[in-house]
């Protein structure tokens, strides 16, 4: 230790330089450390397999996470080549003013600084992540699962011989070397010389970074998203946002895990929409009124209803009203996404103002919040937090700004 | 303790109610609220006799920020009445787009949800935040400094009943009625009741906040501000802003503290500029060449650049160009407002694009970095933080969104 102070030191170095390179030099690096990736394929399988002969005793879901493929080193250089296609968005003047004593202000776009990434076992995350931070004129410290220390390393030698060659600092670019679970902790503290810490993963890592820091946080917490069924819900409608939401890749943050159903349909609905979710081989966990209308529902504890099930799990619940739905969401939601299902206006008007989440939606599957499909071009994750960033976020929301002011010699009077 | 969760509980529920409230009912609190404060004033000045009497042992200064008199009243009342004419920040539609699958994304201005705000000894400030954060639809807590306790009860009761006179549930006001450190303690780590602390005030304040808290917090830190007098510069206009950044009001943030000089010029502008401040009665530290040309500065320390004087104090430096001035700058600053005097344009670029604060300011008088100055209209202070909000914070900084998505039954593919 003492370790990650020194390495903080160079990013922050190499940070001052990256906040004024132009636009071309940061695409042609991109595009440089795209194409080190496929040439390095035979390194970067060497060193993957390293970390799965290592990692044995994992799940097989966790060790599929884990394993690197020439398919998924392919997909992590496209997806450096995407975000050298997008605009800059260092040196964007979101606002300028003139003030009556004539000075001039610019609000401009500038880059954070140094951004630190917790984050576990996927490896492609830290080439993602590498990208996504050059682009907007950051450097970044990564730090992902010491399950996959090897394949994180060769990835991040790839990429910062990379920037070397392409005339930039090879430390605007750093995989932390040790597993040490210390350095974390130190990392967290570098205040002044690391400026955010962004960990995605699950809620005990998360947790810890939310205790341990002293640098400002953005919380990519669970997703425990609803949909609601209103009484003047489209039902065939209903059924497709509800199977999609659940069932179309459950394990994301933004698949659903609880389904509200207004009580009015439920006779109707819930039976119908059970036995096509039962086909999709989901299991339900349900209120006292849901298994009266279906009675192979399993009862629903209160722990349920705050359960992100990741999985071919749910929880269901009929509700009197629409105020009971937002109450619902209000108290067991994590404030991520949501969604109504309504023909009535009124109804979604309400909901979508009631309900404080990062997305709401009107007749959408909450598995459409997400940063590509917004048209961000590129997502960092999915903020839970409200400060700076909330729900998806892209490049912009890895930047700051500043301003800058022009003058003849004004004073303060 | 205990009571701070009851408290925020309360906060939470009050602000869930201000979410949707119109404009015109925040607006017409606000004027009942100045109104109140008006008519409650011998109870405000009462209260703040007890709090001027328990306070016999602080400094004259400390007690000029602690006592309240009827022009102060006024002038907070006045403060209530001037956000009550300012714009609504929420619901501004800040983006909005229809992706090509037919769903429309808009991104609205929400509030963030409860804020607490910790701050030390000027009453004013409780009137001052309460009335932003009700503009801005937020619940506050306030927690001021323990020798004004009593003013600061006072106060929050007027402003309360005021509220609830508006219509409004008065738990959307609050002020820390115990002085009890443990209070705060326990309110920093509130997750999920608390959006964000804001700490007002003095260094050990402010690092207390960011080591204890598990809430986001926007600092407003120390500003130790620059000028930076070019080789190329108009040397009365250097003069002149220099001495309005040192003297106009030197305990205010955005004061200057260090003033740099560029070597080519440090022969003829020093002794001037010397001369002027010490009529007016500054303090000048500087370096060893400083001293060279003006033999009464005192030598200045390595501690002494790093010092917020907020005085008739200074620190002076020469450097040999302007990257040693940026270098300094980098090294010593609280990057929260720098400025540079030149008619070098090449110069006033690179200082402006290299200097990391939240504002930097060419040929303007560092004294200008306020949120009134920049047409906000209202400030709830200076953040020296990149997340969320840089510089001066006026009502859209006490602002989060939300994205509203809406369509006809989009799926996820």
């Amino acid at each position: 230790v003492g370790e990650m102070r020194e390495l903080a030191i160079r990013a922050r170095r190499a940070a001052r330089v990256l906040a004024s390179t132009p636009r071309e030099t940061k695409d042609a690096a991109l595009r440089l450390m795209a194409e080190r990736l496929r040439r390095s394929a035979d390194d970067l399988l060497r060193a993957n397999a390293v970390d799965m002969s290592n990692a044995r005793e994992l799940s097989s879901a966790m060790r599929d996470r884990l394993a690197l493929t020439h398919e998924r080193i392919e997909r992590m250089a496209e997806g450096l080549e995407q975000i050298a296609a997008l605009a800059d968005p260092v040196g964007e003047v979101l606002r300028e003013t003139t003030r009556p004593n004539g000075m001039r202000i610019r609000k401009v776009r500038v880059p954070i600084g140094v951004i630190a990434i917790v984050y576990e076992s996927r490896p492609n995350v830290t080439a993602d992540s590498a990208g996504l931070c050059l682009k907007s004129g950051n450097a970044c410290i990564l730090r992902g699962g010491h399950e996959a220390i090897e394949s994180n390393l060769a990835i991040g030698h790839a990429l910062s011989s990379a920037l070397r060659d392409a005339g930039l600092p090879a430390e605007a670019i750093q995989v932390v070397a040790t597993t040490d679970r210390a350095a974390v902790g130190e990392l967290l503290t570098l205040e002044g010389l690391v400026d955010l810490v962004i960990p995605r993963g699950g809620k005990g890592l998360v947790r810890r970074v939310v205790e341990e820091s002293t640098i400002p946080v953005i919380k990519h917490y669970e997703g425990i998203c609803h949909v609601y069924v209103d009484r003047a819900a489209d039902m065939d409608m209903a059924e497709r946002i509800v199977v999609n939401a659940k069932v179309q890749r459950p394990a994301t943050c933004n698949a659903m895990e609880t389904l509200l159903v207004h009580e009015a349909i439920a006779q109707e609905f819930l039976p119908r929409i059970a036995r096509v979710l039962r086909e999709k081989g989901v299991e339900l966990r349900g209120c006292e009124h849901a298994r009266r209308l279906v009675p192979w529902i399993l009862p629903a504890t209160e722990q349920d209803y705050r359960t992100e099930w990741l999985d071919l799990k749910m929880s269901v619940r009929v509700v009197p009203d629409i105020e009971a739905a937002i109450d619902h969401i209000e108290r067991y939601g994590s404030r991520h996404s949501d969604a109504i299902v309504t023909r009535d206006e009124a109804a979604s008007r309400r909901f979508l103002e009631a309900v404080d989440s990062a997305c709401v939606f009107h007749n959408v599957s909450t598995r459409l919040s997400d940063g590509f499909e917004f048209g961000m071009g590129a997502e960092i994750g999915i903020s839970t937090d409200k400060l700076h960033a909330r729900g998806p976020m892209g490049l912009e929301e890895l930047t700051s700004y500043k301003y800058v002011i022009t003058g003849d010699g004004q004073l303060r009077r």
